[in-house]
């Protein structure tokens, strides 16, 4: 056991302890908050944002409109926690971004750039602390693509973040919609990634019980988005674009049978925008590794190949992997070779960044 | 080859050519129309329902409020006409049940249950004319459990049909709802099959374009469906409920992972109706095999065992599968024994019938 790592470039010191035999790890799907923000209310002038409350040592309560959304602890805000955990559990490096409940697409433009700078800036700061743990992705406010370009822009030539986290939807309008597509191909001109994370889920009123609109609802939206991308033909424009979906693209590996067979039977509806079946497309775009599930680990790799899946893990929120790359470690009868793939190889292509910047 | 079926019951001889080593096939998931209904906004003084028009030999279009919805052929309605494209695909027993745009969930009561007892009473009738070729399942007025029950019990004393096809919700009901689980539970009473089919899905006001509600609001809406029974714990009473899901469970086979993680991690969210986590009821529930995929269906047979899996088309839907049964026979490295238990051993239990019956 020794240090591996050197300082970092900023003031506070947190080396990572790491086993010479280690595998390189970078976990793409990690989210953090500020410990604190304004108070967004009294700063636009109307409600519906969310609020961070510390409630002791370590703990906090994240609100909308003073309705508790869910408690979360230090590692969710303090970076040094965060490297803490990393350590632990082997983690080299974590990509971070945003928590999705900030994305608040349904705020007017000029407020949303503000929030997403405002966010940007903090995410911005972790990294230059400690940048050979941390890689940033930005939020850009989707409401409106003028407003997200230029913010794209701000965090890939400004902040130094490798790109940005979107949602599944921008206030209904799915992956094909004009404004969109016009995002991603600003994305593409910059060589900024892109993570896909599902949020506000479809048929949310249905799914109040059970936690359904995590474990259903998510899903679902992943998939809606993976369709309406590949349907929509833009990625045969977009040949140099680097998008990435959450939760290994939801319920889209699991019904690519389905959404296949649709296309080729019925083209009139399916085909409307790009002659190119949705399997055609497989193997241009990643999807991470958080599916809890080796067969369905397995079947990511056999669809996309692992040149395209990538580890992630939700840290550090409980419906996440808790010990990010156990999954992929547990994968019987893979090579070696095959994992260092997911465990960064591919993270790495993704964010176009080299194992050298982070003293690998 | 030769003529294995004597000549049924009823009036119309329309025997199956089968060659000698055919293996029995039942197709549990095929939908059929009468040929005409009555003008139901007429009827019932109000619109919303399903119209029929007929547009010239063997084709006519399905409206709703004059709005054309889709075409069909005459094997969506005449009994001769499937029986034909049957000997042709080589299936012996199709299982009828409506098509689910006829659930109008959405109607009063009473008119829901004069509905579905016209809609029983054809397909009561086909199965009369013809019951070594056709088993029928009843469609019921979810809208109001005790409609349901009473036409429900209809269905299985009076029209010796095999059980009942539902939706995966009504109206916004998912399959937890005290009411839903009540007629479940007098399914169970009567010995009766429920076969549980996608509609009214949910995000459709973001699925317009490519098919979208069919291709990924159906899989989200089963697995919502699933989802709700299980975490409900309503299984734990109801032991000898058979039930079925169509399209091979939708997206709930390829999300188990992350749906089991999530019951693990939040039991305060997820564990507050059963103490048993959803991976403990595979084995449980039927699914029928239309995934238009061979790792899809491996999938299937490897999480529920392949006597809870049933070759089910979708007939005569484009999105189904017009061979029946040619995925299941694709599959390589699968036994005989165990691809007759999915062509038609399943099918049997799931039904309540013998093969006898049905002249084999």
């Amino acid at each position: 056991m020794w240090y591996r790592h050197g300082s970092p470039a900023g003031g506070q010191v947190a080396p990572a302890v790491t086993d010479a035999d280690a595998t390189f790890k970078i976990d793409i799907h990690t989210h953090i908050l500020p410990k604190t923000w304004p108070d967004l209310r009294e700063r636009y002038g109307y409600g519906g944002f969310p609020q961070i409350e510390h409630r002791g040592p370590g703990c906090a309560r994240l609100l909308r409109d003073d309705r508790p959304f869910r408690d979360i602890q230090d590692n969710c805000w303090d970076p040094l926690r965060r490297i803490e955990e990393c350590d632990r559990d082997g983690v080299h490096v974590q990509v971070l971004s945003t928590v999705p409940m900030m994305f608040s697409y349904w705020a007017k433009p000029d407020d949303g750039l503000d929030l997403s700078r405002l966010l940007n800036d903090h995410v911005a700061s972790v990294v230059q602390s400690h940048p050979r743990r941390f890689v940033g992705l930005g939020t850009i406010p989707m409401q409106s693509p003028d407003h997200a370009m230029k913010e794209l822009e701000r965090c890939v030539r400004d902040l130094g973040m490798a790109g940005v986290q979107i949602g599944t939807h921008a206030n209904g309008h799915n992956l094909d919609d004009p404004g969109i597509v016009s995002v991603l191909e600003c994305a593409a001109s910059l060589d900024a990634a892109v993570f896909v994370h599902p949020w506000d889920m479809m048929g949310n009123d249905r799914m109040s019980k059970y936690w359904l609109g995590w474990l259903v609802g998510m899903p679902a939206e992943t998939a809606l988005a993976i369709a309406s991308l590949l349907f929509s033909g833009a990625l045969d424009r977009l040949k140099n674009l680097r998008i990435c979906f959450a939760h290994g693209g939801g319920a889209f590996p699991g019904t690519i049978g389905r959404i296949e067979h649709g296309f080729r039977v019925r083209p009139d509806l399916c085909a409307v925008d790009s002659e190119r079946s949705p399997r055609e497309y497989l193997g241009r775009f990643y999807l991470d590794s958080l599916v809890h599930d080796q067969t369905a680990l397995r079947h990511l790799i056999d669809l996309v190949g692992e040149e395209k899946v990538a580890l992630g893990s939700d840290y550090p929120f409980p419906l996440g992997e808790h010990r990010p790359g156990s999954l992929i470690e547990s994968l019987e009868g893979t090579s070696d070779g095959v994992k260092e793939r997911l465990l960064s190889g591919t993270a790495l292509e993704f964010l176009g960044r080299d194992r050298g910047a982070f003293g690998w």
